[in-house]
């Protein structure tokens, strides 16, 4: 056997990505992907969220370790800071997905980037939640993204590069999520 | 001035969501919150989020404490699983957001809560990040929720509370969030 080291292209490893576009275009239920989180609730607005298990790639999969994450509210929200609140850990699950799904895209259309840097700004209106004003949406009016990546590549193919992202897709078309890409 | 103890319920201090609602509704702009987040590639799958500054209830608000948070992936999908990945983040978030929900308006309503465990379960078919098929989302396909909670109170109000969520009204119309509550 030939030892062909794999091409890591982005910190990507664009050989074994490609195998799994192959595997995925032999058996299609080899892409289906079951996440769970469990949480609990800690009093007030402190709640702790496990992750471990999935299944995906037709089997299931159990980490070496669980991972956990708090979510509390700041003292204006009447929680104590103890961590980011529910509606930041949703900036945070976008903007990692947006980042890590172009880098992973470009990394298989052999374009190189050398860095990745994201704002994230999200507003909303809390009579939504305090149940206040029925005409106010209650989640998040609208989040806009700003991405910065050093590049030779052009920011408009950036840009549908990151819209392949699965919690973009999750979440935009109820609230609108605005991109826009710059390079440097 | 009378030394009346804030009423506190389900860890809620009631006393002063009181005082919120109060107050916003004498001046509707205090309702106004702008959270953000920063993040940073650090190669493939992996990324930061820092998470600090926010507006709200009329004013700039920075923590003592920035947080940070990491997104990778598992080896499945080309990660070294140093952290969840940002889809399991988008139940984390919603978990939380619904729990703190309940939790905060069960109080307003003086109903009392115990306990409160969630478990949630996001499928989806990979090969819409591939782009590998057109008819596919590719975000979640749909999320499911089970609440358990601890309460005298009766399901279907509890379920009603929940949905107050803006996590879940962030995402419900366009990714599918199915809610059960069952109370013992």
């Amino acid at each position: 056997m030939l030892d062909t080291p794999n091409k890591i292209l982005n910190g990507v490893d664009v050989t074994a990505l490609n195998e799994i576009i192959e595997a995925v275009n032999e058996d299609t239920s080899l892409a289906i992907f079951k996440f769970q989180a469990n949480n609990k609730w800690l009093g007030g607005g402190w709640n702790r969220t496990a992750i471990n298990a999935f299944y995906g790639a037709g089997e299931d999969h159990l980490r070496d370790e669980t991972f956990f994450y708090d979510n509390d509210e700041p003292p204006v929200l009447l929680g104590e800071n103890r961590s980011a609140n529910p509606v930041e850990f949703v900036l945070h699950a976008l903007a990692g997905c947006l980042t890590s799904t172009l880098a992973y895209h470009a990394a298989a259309r052999d374009i190189e980037i050398e860095k990745i840097d994201s704002e994230l700004k999200g507003e909303m209106d809390a009579r939504g939640f305090l149940d206040l004003a029925d005409d106010v949406p209650i989640g998040y009016k609208s989040i806009e993204v700003l991405i910065r990546v050093k590049t030779s590549a052009k920011a408009d193919t950036l840009l549908e590069l990151a819209k392949f992202s699965p919690v973009y897709h999750t979440i935009n078309g109820k609230t609108p999520v605005e991109i826009t890409v710059e390079t440097y």
